[in-house]
Order: structure tokens, then sequence, then C-alpha cells
């Protein structure tokens, strides 16, 4: 059972997951999600001089790694809590994970509340999960008043995507995994490489790599990097939100306040890649792997291809964590003819 | 050691491969080859009513399930009979694979010669793992001709695309491997359907499947139709080779005579299936599996989407069998906005 607070008197949630919670959400996970493939190029690895393995987690149930955070949020929620619905607040793949979980464990309704920017492709397989979709405006909402119109007046319960211990120790799990396999294919990476929103799956990652050698850098979008100015700051600052960009995935305004602590106690660095990077990348996913992955799952090997110094005799594992783009933009990316950066 | 004839006179490489030599190759390949995934979308079973298993094989090593063949072919080729040089015959997948396979046995010059009009991907793919490309023209050119150039006056040895045991067991353990994870995953499937162009691949599967519950169905694109003439006819007939079509991996002009075999020992069953359900496919791919198919590869899955009923109230495995298309393409298909049939 969950106990509802820490011995600190601090909220159970609000604590960093121990390892063996990521262990647990493992096993909870076992013949739930799919074991994704860890995949290599070696025509990437001879542009890049180096060796890269990329976890191909788009190939999830619901396109990403999302799937792991909700289904150990939810398995372990008690039933009474979700009898009024479970509500949502997503760019996407959150919320597509939350309306698969929720119905596989026959839990509902759900409702997922989306940007109204969101792709296509996502809202249509949020539907299409069961649940019922509400758009708002990115720059006009103000998330804590839609946020307490469903839970508070309408008695929904929110199913966070990242600031919470179960949703992280779920994330996590997907590091515990590609490590693993790495092992399998006689390879310790020197570093890990994943893109950071909220901060759940980078936290994830931060805690599943603790104690190893494999470092980790998390990747933000030029004008969402709240992670990187937080940690030079000390302190978790805020977007302004307004920048546009193609990582619809990775435009969360400022760092969850549990994945924030995850990253300062660990020592995680940060760095801005930028939507050309983005796209590059996308674009290399297609051409040598034969993988489709959405800009911000593929912004961490676009951090590679902007700098290939980060793999010159190294061994480095980026994680492709989602692939739903629209059609319109993929073919736009794998019609370039201009070769990627580097 | 491999005996160069059969008891009976016959030459071995002309018989069909004993269950046994699948085995065999799977043993040789394992380290070698990846186990690709096999993948299934619940929105694509919702779609179709029943269960569709997609064969992930694009994602292999070089991009297609030739590795296999050819791997298998190689590995036991003595190397005396390779001292003078490799040549293939190849759309592009077979002569990859060959490069591929032959650099990594430390085997070679390897030349592949191929059609003028093979995607640019394969072309540049080929030339990487280190073989010389040539070119030739798939409506004029006198391919005994050209080959007896190579081998006879040149040296070259020729490594067969499909009409030889050797690669037909490699081929084979595709089906093997994506049975067993259909079993590990709760399915027996009442039907497998496969590309067929020489027949290496489809024949590999009808061995891999014999004795069993599930029934072989092979696909060729309209004017490429030899396989299914030639089983209706009770001998092997030969296209006119003069019909355009997307699918250029499946090309050929006529069953290779020990694939065909096989196909009449095993009650194989043919249909002919379009560029457009091709394309349809390649969609599917990219939407719902977030895959990147080659029009050849994608036919299988074409075939279930021009006739549900194949699958409905049934589990259905199809086989993805290369990813190499150039990206025009690719966009091309994914910025349809027409619905898929059916």
């Amino acid at each position: 059972m969950t106990p509802e607070t820490a011995p600190d008197g601090a909220p159970w949630e609000a604590l960093p997951p121990p390892l063996s919670d990521l262990h647990e959400a493992a096993a909870r996970l076992r013949g739930v999600a799919l074991e994704t493939p860890l995949l290599e190029s070696e025509r990437l690895n001879a542009r890049l001089g180096g060796r890269v393995l990329v976890k191909a987690e788009g190939l999830q149930h619901t396109g990403s790694f999302k799937l792991r955070g909700a289904w150990n949020y939810l398995a372990q929620l008690p039933r009474a809590r979700a009898a009024g619905g479970l509500v949502a607040l997503s760019s996407g793949n959150h919320g597509q994970a939350v309306a698969w979980a929720g119905r596989r464990l026959g839990l509902g309704p759900v409702v997922v509340l989306m940007p109204r920017d969101t792709p296509r492709a996502k809202v249509e397989r949020t539907r299409f999960w069961g649940a019922g979709v509400e758009f708002y405006d990115r720059q006009t909402v103000d998330r804590a008043a839609l946020l307490g119109h469903w839970t508070s007046q309408r008695g929904y319960h929110l199913v966070p995507a990242y600031d919470d211990r179960r949703v992280i120790a779920g994330a996590g799990t997907l590091a515990l995994e590609a490590m693993a396999q790495a092992a399998g294919q006689g390879a310790v990476p020197d570093l890990l490489v994943v893109a950071c929103s909220g901060g759940g799956l980078s936290a994830g990652c931060a805690l599943a790599l603790q104690g190893g050698k494999t470092r980790l850098l998390a990747v933000e979008p030029p004008g969402h990097d709240d992670l990187l100015r937080s940690l030079e700051a000390g302190r978790r600052l805020t977007n302004a939100g307004n920048v546009p960009s193609i990582c619809d995935a990775l435009l969360a305004i400022t760092p969850g306040a549990l994945p924030f602590g995850i990253h300062q106690q660990h020592g995680t660095r940060a760095a801005v890649v930028t939507d050309d990077q983005a796209r590059a990348a996308v674009f290399t996913l297609f051409a040598e792997f034969g993988l489709v992955v959405e800009p911000g799952g593929a912004l961490p090997l676009g951090a590679l291809l902007a700098d290939p110094a980060l793999v010159r005799g190294r061994t480095v594992m980026v994680i492709a964590s989602g692939r739903h783009l629209d059609g319109s933009l993929l073919a736009e990316i794998v019609t370039r003819s201009a070769p990627p950066p580097a």
C-alpha cells in the first residue's frame, strides 16, 4: 500500500523514489509496456566517430515513454480516488498514455486538456483510447484555474505528468531497460542524452544512472531552457513560453519541483538544441534507422549531430522518446536535400 | 562441411533445405542479425476486426531480411571460392546484405549489379558497405550475359539472391523467429503474408511453417505476378517485366526454381496487391507503428487493408521486410489526405 506521508512529514508523492521503486515499477510494467529495441547504425557511428545507441521508445504502446509513468501511477492509485474520473494536462503523449492505461485498468472517465496547437495525430489517438479532449490556449490559459475547475469543482483526479514519484519511477524504467540492453550489446554508455520538458523522464534517468559511470545530459529547445537556467540559478525559473518550437512535447514552462530536486542532487547537465538540429535528427532517424520520431523525441540525437565531439571515441545513448508527428512535417523534413549539420 | 552433391546426384544447392537447416541458420545468425520486434497496433486491430502482427524486419542491419540469407550463404562458403571476389545481382537490398556480410566476414571485393532505377538510398548504402556498384538497364539487359562476364570472364563468385538452399534457409529464420515471438505474445497466426519476388523469403517461410496451422500467402505487384501464374500453370512462367511498380524490390521476372518447387510442395497461395494498396500500407506503418517501410515490404499489409476479410476474427502476421525508400516517395505518401482503402 501507498503511505500518504513520509516519516518526516513531507508528502510521500513529493519524495524522490529510491532505486527500488524503479525496479518495482519495472515489475509492474512487465507484460504491459513493450521492451522497445536499442538500435545502432554503423553508418551513423562512422559519421560521428563513436558509438550511438538509439532507444526506440516511439515503438512503445501509445507511441511514447509516457505509458510507463502513467501506468505506474494509475496501477497504484486506490480505485476510490479514480471513481470521479481522471483528468490530465498534456501536450499529447501523456494524455494518450493516461487514456490507454485508464481504459486498460478499467478506470474512467478520462478527460485530457490539450493545447489547441497539439498535432492532430496526438488528438485523434487520445480520443481513440476513449478519452474526452478539451482544448486550451497555450499562451493565455491559467493552468491552475483550469485544473481547479476539473478537480475541485468537477471531482476529477489529476494524473500528474511528471511531478510525482510514481510517474518518475515509471519513466526511469526506460533507462534501466536501455542500460541493460546496452550491457547485453557489450556497451556501457559514457553519456545518456534525453529530452526534457517537465523533467519526469530525465529525472527518472538520473535515478536509474546513479552510482554508474554514465553521465546524463538533458536537452531543451531554445526559449524552453528552464532546466538549464534553473540549474545555473539554483532555483526553478520560468520560461516566457512564447518562443515557437517544433518540439511540441517539450514546452513545459518550468521544471517540476521533484524532478528539479533530483537533477540538482544528481548533477544533471543541460543543453539547448535547436529546431534545425531536431529536424536533422528526425531525418537521420528516418534515413539510418527506419524510425519515425517526433521532433522532441529526436532532439537528443540532434545534440550529437550538432556536436560530434560528444560522441567521438565514446559510446552515447539517446532516447527517441516518442513518435507522433503530423505527416506534413515529416514530409517536409525527409525531402530536405541539405545534408544534416556537421 | 558442405557436400557438393546430394545422394541422388542432384546438386546439393538445388535441394530444399530441411527444417534443421533453418535452425542451423538461426544459430549461425545469432549475434549477427538482430531479433527485430513483432509489433501490434490496437488501432489497426480495431479497424480490421482482428489481430495483425507486424514483423518489423526493416530494423534489421542493412535495412532488410536479405542479411539473413546472404550471411547464411557466405558464412558457409569455402574461402577459396570467394578469393576472386563476390558479385551479386540486386535491386538493392540483397546487394547491401552481400556487401555487409562480405565485409564482416573479411571476403571481397564485392561488386553489386543494380538496375539503373534503384532508389538512391539503396545505392548509397551498398557503396557504404564497401561494394562497387555497376548499373544495368532493367528492360534491355541480358542478365545471363552480364553475370557470365563477371563470373566466367572475371572470376567473381555469384552470391545467389534467392535460388539457393542456404539463402532460403537463412531467410526462413525470419519466420521461425516471428512465430516464436508470436507464441510469446499468446498468438498462433492463422495466416502469414509475405511479399514475393524471386521467392527466397516466401519459400523460407513455407518451410518454417510446415506442419503448423499457419497458412502462407505470398503477394506480388500487378504485372509481376509470376508466382501466382506459375502456381496456376504448374510450371514457371515469366513476366513481361515492363509494368511499372513502386515496389522496386519485387520485380524478379520469374520464380526461382528451388523456391517455386518449395511453394508447389507446401501449397503456398499467391495474390496480387496494387501499388495503391502498398502506398496505403506505407502510410499505415508510418501512422500506426512509427515505422518507415518500403513499398515492397509494405505490400503484405496492403493485402489486409484491401481485404479486411483476411483479418476479421483472425490473427494475421505480416512481414515488413525492408525499409529503404527515397524521402520524396515517403513524403508523397505521408501527406496523402485520403483515408486508406476499406
